[in-house]
């Protein structure tokens, strides 16, 4: 169960004298995101849906020899429609309808690109260490019916889609990945980027399915800027973060699925300071719900055989450069965040705070080198 | 001038009823870290010194095979109690006594490895770019005045101490280094860290005066464990608390010197995420109050000379590898923070999550050394 807060932006404003409120919301969020006004279809379309709809903007200075590169950004987090043991071909088709009606929404609310939970087409069934039905969740990349589906959302709604699906990939003996297939607005499949870090922990017993992705840190450069995707796991592995940016990414989604009990303290930590580290945007999705298996499984922790995973409590957000951030979307219901950011933000943090330039890459390279190698000695200083 | 919030904690729980306060504490601090009790003769002197003191207590699962490996530290922030244009001396002295005063009452809370905020013994007045007399309170990291004022405390009071200062480097042409002095509790001085990454960021001008630091990330095996010192601007650089953890430290101190319009949204942020990512405890220490300085200067951004570099907000916290952290000391007063460790967590998380397992260093060696290099092509994938 998901506690009894919807959001924690939401007690505050709920408790907090005007005063004392503003000043509490600048130290936990930043300094203040302006609303983005979103068009009343839109609002009424979220609600007769049933889902969060929230929208907020990210200014820069203005420059004179760039205009403006104002993007916006859609976070899609949702629960899964139909119970798990429902036929998979109706349980993607459920979930392909649901994710079609907030896109919708999205393209109301002028969005250029959407990103959707981590494998969004499937429950999250790692837990329960079974291979069959799971594993026929898996698609192509290139062209699965759900690359497909988005390949039709993107030209119909003029938006560039991120898809982080289970991909089987024929070329290799049908080895599964989890990745993340990248659409552009005319519907071509840019290419895709591939979970980096592989979770041993809890419940995610996940490399009994696939393993550390083998594409490195690609960036792909659409017409709304340069966007990357950071898997779910990578998300706590700062290296992850960076070689996208060393790569060039403005942009990085975080498509994930974490529960309350493991992980929700963390969650509004690491990609922030992803963010503020590295001098770009980023984009934390959650899926939301808990999610019951038809057979019972054990959790490493001692305790009785049940059926779920825990609760997954969205609170997906973006956070900025600057270091400030959206509030969360709920902890409880689907959402579309919306998010207009000027990316020339970017750059001008970058020339700010310099982290690039101070960062000492090439001493790390040596460094890291060092540690890998099997004769590493650390540099420990005795009495 | 700091706001109007002493704290972010107190203004929640002045304010939210119980039930939302405890979720809500649990959203922004992690799982709930217990309160230490602390003699009644420390709170006392504390009072008297006019200090806000703090205890508070991390806990670990039993083992078999090791006992608890309880450490206690302490983290002292603080205002300069002398105008900047006393004397020099006077003034290391008055900072000396007003340590010192807090350091007793350390003693008596059982603290055994504290330590003082950046270049504790001076006004931080790089921001003024003028050399005299702020150079005059550089010292001899071996044998100084503050490193023999610090082995005197170390031995009288049984306690390591960290001790962050400007370094004159008589051996090296006089070179100035802004460098933190480990001393163990038998007052030998265990060796020095060098700050390894330096500011060139609003009014922080310190490559004016010193430059990156070159001796590593060296880790002191004290009796208390394995402690390290990134100096302030390093927290901003992931890869800087990775090398520290990497060389075995478990517990990484972040002596730091940063103001609020700056920096303040992202100080709960990255010594938490370098706690979770790098499986340590982290402890953020940030001074205290306005200084102000004899001549007025410019700060790069437009607008009048002034007279001091805004205020130090203090917010001196620790945080755990488990995601939590204490709450932070005040923004406006000194203070005195002890946390009880038992570093047994450390390897804990580290056996549930493996960060270290999954994290793929020689990969980010090469990707590092390849970025290093002047013909690095980024991989962007293009339409």
């Amino acid at each position: 169960m998901a506690g009894r807060l919807d959001s924690l932006e939401g007690c505050l404003e709920r408790h907090l004298p005007a005063a004392e409120l503003a000043e509490a919301k600048r130290l936990l969020l930043g300094e203040p995101v302006r609303p983005l006004d979103l068009p009343r279809e839109a609002l009424l379309a979220a609600e007769e849906r049933d889902f969060e709809l929230q929208g907020h903007k990210f200014e820069a200075a203005p420059e004179q020899l760039r205009q403006p590169r104002l993007v916006r950004v859609g976070l899609i987090q949702n629960k899964i429609p139909l119970a798990t043991d429902a036929p998979v071909a109706e349980q993607v088709t459920a979930l392909h309808r649901r994710i079609q009606e907030i896109v919708e929404v999205a393209e109301i609310c002028g969005v250029n690109v959407i990103c959707f939970q981590e494998a969004w087409t499937m429950p999250f069934a790692f837990c329960t260490q079974e291979k069959l039905p799971w594993t026929e969740f898996a698609e192509s990349a290139e062209d699965g019916p759900t690359t497909r589906f988005c390949q039709m959302l993107a030209k119909k709604h003029n938006l560039v889609v991120v898809s982080p699906i289970l991909e089987r990939d024929a070329a290799h003996g049908g080895t599964l990945w989890n990745s993340a297939v990248v659409i552009s607005s005319s519907g071509c499949v840019l290419g895709k980027s591939r979970k980096n870090h592989i979770p041993r922990v809890g419940d995610f017993n996940e490399s009994r399915y696939y393993l550390e992705g083998d594409r490195g840190h690609p960036v792909f450069e659409t017409q709304f800027g340069r966007i990357a995707v950071n898997i779910c796991f990578g998300r706590h592995h700062p290296l992850n973060w960076l070689m996208y940016s060393l790569n060039g990414a403005e942009i990085i989604f975080n498509p994930s699925a974490t529960i309350g009990k493991l992980s929700e303290s963390m969650w509004p930590i690491e990609a922030r300071n992803a963010a503020i580290a590295n001098h770009c945007f980023t984009c934390a999705i959650n899926r939301v719900g808990t999610e019951l298996f038809p057979h019972p499984f054990t959790s490493g922790d001692g305790k009785p055989a049940h059926h779920d995973l825990g609760y997954f409590y969205g609170s997906s957000y973006v956070a900025s450069p600057n270091g400030s951030r959206t509030p969360g979307l709920s902890r409880t219901r689907d959402g579309l965040l919306v998010a207009e950011m000027d990316l020339n933000l970017c750059r001008q943090v970058n020339d700010e705070w310099n982290f690039k330039m101070t960062g000492r890459y090439k001493m790390y390279a040596e460094a890291l080198a060092a540690f890998a190698q099997p004769n590493f000695v650390p540099n420990v200083i005795r009495e």
